[in-house]
């Protein structure tokens, strides 16, 4: 979809014109009533459910949408009922206007010249999406993680078109720790000779090495250490060689891959520095740090969340030191203080903050029951 | 002190010859029974107490030893009653034989040349200084973090020798999460171009970007969630520029700092790639990975520490997420399965990892009582 009117952003700067990819699924109902939005993660994209199909009508293979097991007919947000709308968000490298893309007013690539974008920004894009659908009134928004954070903003920016809030593994802002992931991934990323301070597409370059150590360290925020345990330990990478005696056949590199720890995250490296692109990492990490509704109320996240009419689900998992439940929980007591309707589960997963992803009945449950028993359409 | 006799090495290989720095500190007695020695961890060195006068006997700013806060006249390990000493360790940065230096078989820098050295083999390297000052026993051995795991070591490889051994917010092994982050710095390391695989000495350069990221990834790990979020928050690096109505003034950049946070860990990354050397980092964070002593027992530590004669001090703390109280837990279970002499203080300290390095009075009190109570001389 391509919006010619120019997007106003909140840091002053402005986008004169811009697309949005976006994919539905279902069917929109006569009254507009029965449609869903979801909001993405830091490496998602609008592709939420669903596969595509090569020219022969072939699946192509790995092309299942980012929460096909979540979304779909008779899935816990169920197509058949509802109608569901996946965006890729602004700054982005699916498919919307983003850094790699040419800036209609230089006829250059955008590159270092693509504004910062904020959660604000791309709830006001996407706002704009649903106007050009015809869709005044949204049943339900949805987002894990940053998508949380986007679906939080939603209830916020316009509380008159939002109906019910699902807000999964998701905070009311970063902690410390969590802008130092970003940080540490930024300059990893920045500071890798091939970024050429941002123009790394003149070029013909790609930041692979930053880019690699940023995934490297999402990964392991990504899981929890039991999960980590349990699938990797302290096993081998070549397990066939161990000694007959159980001890350790090490190879005594420090280069050479020892860990299949090690070997999990350097493929998850290499294949996230051969998709994403570098400047899209930057922006959407600096908009998961400037989240904060809380900050225009100085502090007050109550008095914040005051505006939001919508009705909300918030679920959480226990072992995601990412987004801990904790955080949720503040969301949770702040919209309690205001009278909102509120449901929260906090889910006894081990996965760590990718359990939002994963196939836990009990949460699948919890998701599904919701929108059975409270989404009406 | 330098060691003319070849050293095997776990690995297989062995270091022809090589010098060891240390420090002492008090005065070894007549029966040679009060000495202890400190073990140290990733970043540190034999300068464990005390400060440096510079030519016209003033303190040299910043000279105080690592442990000047636990160790010295009067303090939880007195000098005045014990003789303290400390080592550098093999392949480390700061005196001793390291990568680095000269290899006398080539007269060429040893750089990648340098063998992968274990917990193991510092022990050993230890126990041979000891042997050439004279020391027979060591009234006890004591470290924190990666110093507690070869002050583990010492009681299995050495039992006879060690009478007491102190082992601080330390761990029985390396989980799946802490190789993971020490992979990730070693990437970051091993892939900045200025690295020249492993050869950057003979191009005068060195990996300082891989450097910062590395320590920018420890320094995360050293501390706890609560404490970042105490000393830092979300708080902005210039915060007198905050606008009246509280709203965060965002520059809206994703390179310049934001966040006193990012502040912070860009001063330590930098100051950190100046002094510390990047094949020293790979070789420690690598003996880190190997240290497991339940290996060759099947994974079982009781069976593993049943060579241990010595009492043990335990200390962990609770908001260590890099080395938690269930490892030191671990540790004091396997030892009383085989009647061992334990103590064991679990220090609700807010500081994460940092915290055997800091000065919580509980903690201090604990070794100063087990000092003065338990270890005789």
């Amino acid at each position: 979809m391509h919006f010619a009117e120019p997007l106003a952003l909140r840091s002053g700067a402005s986008i004169r014109a811009y697309d949005l990819s976006y994919e539905t699924y279902g069917q929109l109902n006569a009254a507009k009533s029965n449609a869903v939005l979801i909001c993405h993660a830091l490496n998602a994209s609008h592709h939420v459910a669903g596969v595509y199909l090569d020219d022969s009508g072939q699946v192509k293979p790995r092309s299942e949408g980012w929460w096909d097991n979540m979304i779909g007919p008779g899935k816990p947000l169920d197509t058949d009922r509802f109608f569901v709308i996946g965006v890729n968000n602004l700054g982005s490298c699916f498919g919307s206007t983003g850094p790699m893309q040419t800036n209609p007013d230089t006829g250059a690539v955008y590159g270092a010249d693509f504004p910062v974008v904020t959660v604000q920004d791309w709830v006001n894009a996407q706002a704009r999406l649903l106007d050009a659908l015809g869709i005044q009134t949204l049943a339900a928004v949805m987002g894990g993680s940053l998508g949380g954070m986007q679906t939080l903003s939603w209830t916020l920016q316009y509380p008159e078109r939002v109906r019910h809030a699902l807000v999964i593994a998701s905070a009311p802002n970063l902690t410390a720790e969590n802008i130092a992931f970003n940080e540490v991934a930024r300059r990893a990323i920045v500071t890798d000779p091939d970024f050429h301070g941002v123009h790394f597409y003149r070029y013909g370059v790609l930041p692979k090495r930053g880019l690699r150590i940023a995934r490297m360290i999402g990964h392991i925020t990504y899981l929890s250490d039991d999960v980590m345990n349990e699938k990797f330990g302290r096993q081998l990478r070549r397990s066939a060689d161990a000694s007959a005696d159980g001890a350790a056949p090490y190879k005594y590199s420090t280069q050479e891959v020892e860990f299949e720890i090690e070997s999990y995250l350097r493929y998850q490296g290499d294949k996230f520095a051969e998709y994403f692109d570098a400047n899209t990492y930057l922006l959407i990490t600096r908009a998961l740090d400037y989240f904060d509704p809380a900050s225009e109320f100085g502090g007050d996240l109550s008095r914040a969340l005051a505006k939001a009419s919508a009705k909300f689900l918030l679920v959480s998992f226990t072992t995601d030191w990412r987004f801990s439940p904790a955080r949720s929980r503040e969301i949770v007591k702040a919209l309690l203080a205001n009278q909102r309707d509120v449901s929260y589960a906090e889910i006894d997963a081990p996965h760590g903050h990718d359990a939002f992803l994963l196939d836990d009945p009990r949460y699948m449950g919890v998701v599904r029951s919701y929108f059975e028993s409270k989404v009406t359409v």
